[in-house]
């Protein structure tokens, strides 16, 4: 089959020559003849981008999220007073998704790197975030409708109106719609006078129709006020990360004084999003796991590295964003070998993040990690990529991981006069030159006061190293004074000496490394990447979650209505329970094929039937969800199998090997017949729920 | 030896008897003799009063506070930014302690009585909070310093005063002492006309002297603005509740309709407490768990009752409180049988509240219930009971349980015109007289537009009851006008008739009980509960947690630093993580002693150590923090045993009957001996790690 793009760069070709004859003058029948060709051409190319967009994943996003409303896994908060933009609430099945995600993230993160968790408050003081620079940084570019005073975002207009461009330009060339591209990748990254012009070039109007006024930064930030008086500005925490930087000394002295180590906190943040579309893709208070790896700026390796240094990530480097546009498979080994990612610990936690995806149950295949432009970073940031995952909102950025190097505990430690640093023994003591210091302190006090240990401190760094003490010390003879920190000393402020000094350790300022995750968009794809429906029956929806995640663990069902079915139930719910496995008695009278259907709907992997076999034998069924195959065995085992299918510790296939299927089991719903598996409109990846979990 | 509020009263008439002689010109030698023995009977009673303080469990909070910001339980958040009053950060070993903690509750209370967990957004819009009655109600009454302008909440002003007044009178009757005390536990629920009254009859002035001026209600919650025009006025949620009450339309249909049932919420509340002190115990960001019965106000039996009805609770009732000040211990069967406590369900949650608190760890002698005053109570509120903790700073609320009987979802339904009720069916047929309606739908339409329905359906519901209907139509047939919730409406606008109607169901208002749990006070109280000394070493202090709450479950040790440990002590590590069992190795070069002293101040339960004989027999020791005990098994059975040590199916009892004590282990620090039991400075209860946890 022809691929789309290159037909696409015939047609346009066509075109031109349409309209060169035209231009030329030729003759009717001729210019008639390739005017029927050309429509032929759109017409066939039409039809293979049809067939291009039905060979990749659909979902049908209407009848998706009518399931997770009708589910009760989202639903819009507030709804009954009318709802409020950008704010959603999880009910019980997504609450014990998130909870079991989260206890994994736990897990193969904190527990595993041996992190220091800790929980900070959302409520921060301006002097914080001030110092932070998201103040006067953590800004959108927004644009106000010149007649209805209605708000929006600039880079997402100029995102969408690129969309609608090639939307509905098919012959466009592929040249050109990379071009409109490169520019779409780039909408966040551009300056108020920038966005302006393409504003204007794309013709971007307000749904109305309605010119916007130039565009300005608007802050993302809740603000409020703490204490009576309302003197004290706050805001809500945009991120976890700035409690953890500002515990960076309690956090050092706690893991004695040792490095690398990493601080993680699971918490909200809040983003006063200004005009939130995307469902639970861009809301307005969201779950975050962050992690605030300090480690020496002079030496990224990370020990562990050799384990993970095999996995093949799917990766889209900056320098391929601004070429051809396509993304590389390569190990991380590789990639960081050829300093494509920076450095063994950015590149050890891209690697885990994967793994975790895969763990949770994500479909790989829709999974990539995104570089950052240049002009996307911060200047003080050396590398960061993004975990892309594919949605039916197309590719969403779902955690980040940013070498940020040592921005925030500079900043910090500068705003409070505070050392952020850590101590690093030399492997053999060194001889360096410094100027030794004796301060006039009654002089110091008498001019800088409350300010005088700051103005001590800034000469005493200093001098620490003779070369950068020199040129003060030359201006200070020279002129009698000099300036220090923003203050200005002058000679009898204090005498110095040029020393020889043996140093054992030295001190330093770390880097952070920062992987960052939106546990809400994790949650989203997860429940994207988990629906299906059964082949041959559009109304069948499942969702396949892993057993590990499943929010409910097994539905415990009675052959039909019966007193004496009613004392095992009860017992088997307690027997789950004491092995903590969650578990739902479905006990209405529809048919047990139609209540396997309703446990496959909310991806409750097994069910446990009890019927008259049970009560002459002790034997129950076990039917698992993906299969839709059956064993039957005694009470007692079936308990102990759940707790190892839902821990990982077996998968179906033993389950299937040790028991054998139960033959004719026919309760399958009105069909009255056994699938085999569920019609996956994903691709299949060879990495379903039966392999056993990448441990590293 | 006598008790000291009854001496207290022979020395309060001994100086009335000393003021009569004086003002009778008594000899002087007269005087005086009874002058002495005044001072005498002053002494004593200092003594008295001394001896009856240090009988009650005493804690030095000064040691034990700077424990916590030492060990990295809780600090100030952003400390080196100066700091917030009323916020503090969990460091990693309270954020384990919290975690676990949490969990139990996820397990003891929604799981075992199948609650629908719902995660909401703390950003809750104004309309939300107005209709709850926060936006007018939720207050605290403040002064503000008439000089300097400061703030100072009035009620705690009027204890704090009564206390001093207390304090520095050690001769009050113990009848005019209770006088205060009354007001005292009372503070909270005066007006301001009241309380203005009662603080100057105090004196109270601000620290500084100066007056207060009148005392005004100051609302609690944090305000800000959601999206960019900043017009939409929110605020931070003071209570989860909300959430849960506005989503009661979606709960009880995923519960397929049927009523009694719970939901739950853990996650944060905010209030902007006017001057919090009493660290960890007043803040202004909190973690909560909160659940919501929802029930027929007709019918508050609970079908698990029985479970818990010979638990016994020390209780504090309302009359109590206003007259003798003591509690009472009683079954919680008993308490409901005689209507101390409403009902059958507001009775279930105490007791299982009590059991949780138990199952956690805490003290039950420094546990009770006490009963809100009437005059505490919201109008709507049937009972309302508090669990309350003893630490060092008294009796603290831990956690509240109130029956608010059909409020919440009233006021609700109403704002947002939209039914909040259950339906039951009846158990035989019902025969009911109500008035037919026709509706003229064009005139409601023309005279009320978009209200029609509201009108509608206020008269729809007047005319479900003919004895309802009938004054209402009396008058419409009189005047030609009537009004109906707050509509006026005409007799062109509908029909009636009176007819007679089969009802099979009913539909109701369900009432609402609710427990709701200060997370962070009980980790607070927790920590006070669990601190401990060992005997003869002042110096030597231990946190006991039960090793289901213990945050780290196991220290790892080497005998000494030795190459071969290092592969056992990182497979044994491995296994541990295998397990979900926490653990620490601590490879620091201290003595044995040392680092097992390290392990028990911060709660680590047990600790393995590996020594030589491990390298030739795989056997390690573990030793159990409370006993100090210790024994000695293969590596294989430690795993094990600590599994079910800390899950809770397993006793240190039972590990030292099977393997026996090892002999003549004396590593216990420089001591160089065994000390059988910390000294505990909580009263015994005979309830500590060692019984099995109460099961219900």
């Amino acid at each position: 089959m022809a691929d789309a793009d290159e037909y696409g760069a015939q047609v346009t070709k066509q075109g031109s020559l349409v309209r060169q004859l035209k231009k030329d003058g030729a003759e009717p029948e001729k210019i008639k003849a390739e005017v029927d060709k050309l429509k032929n051409m759109k017409g066939e190319l039409e039809k293979l981008l049809k067939a291009q967009s039905a060979s990749e994943p659909q979902l049908n996003r209407a009848a998706f999220d009518q399931m997770l409303v009708r589910k009760f896994f989202v639903v819009p908060s507030f709804e009954i007073h009318g709802g409020v933009a950008g704010l959603f609430d999880l009910g019980p099945p997504a609450c014990g998704l998130k909870a079991n995600i989260l206890n994994m993230w736990r897990e193969h993160f904190v527990l595993q790197e041996n992190m220091l968790e800790m929980d900070c408050t959302n409520l921060t003081p301006h002097n914080v975030l001030k110092t932070s620079g998201h103040v006067d940084r953590f800004t959108d570019l927004m644009v106000k409708d010149d007649v209805t005073g209605v708000c929006a975002r600039a880079d997402k207009l100029l995102e969408d109106a690129i969309d609608h461009l090639i939307d509905n330009n098919p012959t466009m060339s592929q040249a050109e719609k990379d071009e409109h591209l490169l520019i779409q990748r780039q909408a966040d990254a551009y300056k108020p006078e920038e966005i302006d012009v393409l504003l204007k070039k794309y013709d971007v109007k307000s749904p109305e129709g309605n010119p916007f006024g130039a565009s300005f930064p608007f802050n993302l930030m809740f603000k409020t006020t703490i204490g009576p008086e309302g003197t004290s500005d706050a805001y809500l925490r945009p991120e976890t990360a700035q409690g953890l930087f500002v515990n960076f000394k309690r956090l050092v002295e706690y893991n004695a004084g040792k490095l690398p180590f990493a601080a993680a906190q699971i918490g909200l943040g809040f983003r006063n999003e200004i005009s939130p579309k995307g469902g639970l893709l861009r809301v307005r208070e969201f779950c975050m796991a962050e992690i605030e790896h300090f480690c020496d700026p002079n030496d990224k390796a990370y020990p562990r590295f050799e384990l993970v240094k095999d996995k093949v990530l799917t990766l889209f480097s900056s320098d391929n964003q601004l070429s051809t546009g396509k993304t590389e498979q390569m190990t991380i080994g590789e990639a960081v070998g050829k300093k494509m990612v920076d450095n063994e610990t950015l590149g050890f936690f891209l690697a885990r993040t994967q793994i975790f995806c895969e763990r949770i149950g994500m479909d790989p295949a829709r999974i990539r990690f995104r570089q950052h432009l240049k002009t996307e970073m911060a200047h003080y940031a050396c590398d960061c990529w993004d975990l892309e995952v594919k949605t039916s909102y197309g590719w969403m950025e779902c955690a980040g991981h940013a070498d940020r190097s040592a921005y925030d505990l500079t900043v910090h430690a500068k705003a409070t006069n505070t050392d952020l640093v850590a101590t690093k023994m030399l492997s053999k003591p060194q001889t360096v030159e410094i100027a030794k210091i004796k301060l006039n302190r009654k002089q110091l006090g008498m001019v800088f006061k409350a300010e005088q240990r700051a103005v001590a401190n800034a000469i005493d760094d200093l001098a620490q190293s003779w070369a950068n003490f020199e040129p003060f010390a030359a201006k200070l003879e020279a002129d009698g004074k000099a300036e220090i920190a923003g203050f200005e000393v002058t000679k009898d402020m204090f005498s110095y000496e040029k020393k020889n000094k043996t140093i054992h350790e030295v001190k330093y300022t770390p880097s952070v490394i920062e992987p960052s995750f939106g546990i809400g968009r994790i949650l989203y794809s997860l429940l994207e990447h988990c629906f299906d429906i059964r082949e041959n029956d559009e109304q069948r929806t499942f969702l396949k979650f892993k057993p590990v995640v499943a929010p409910i663990k097994v539905a415990v069902l009675a052959l039909q209505k019966d007193k004496q079915f009613e004392p095992i139930i009860s017992d088997l719910k307690a027997s789950l329970m004491d092995l903590n496995l969650s578990s739902r008695i479905d006990d209405s009278t529809a048919s047990l094929g139609k209540r396997y259907a309703r446990a496959d709907e909310v991806g409750i992997p097994f069910a446990i039937t009890v019927d008259f076999d049970t009560v002459s034998s002790s034997t129950v069924t076990l039917r698992d969800r993906d299969t839709m195959q059956q064993i039957r065995a005694k009470i007692s085992d079936i308990v102990g199998l759940l707790k190892a299918l839902c821990t990982e510790k077996m998968v179906w296939e033993d389950v299937v090997a040790k028991y054998g299927l139960v033959a004719g089991a026919d309760e399958e719903g009105e069909e009255g017949e056994k699938k085999p598996q569920g019609k996956t409109f994903i691709q299949s990846t060879g990495r379903g729920r039966f392999s056993r979990p990448t441990v590293v």
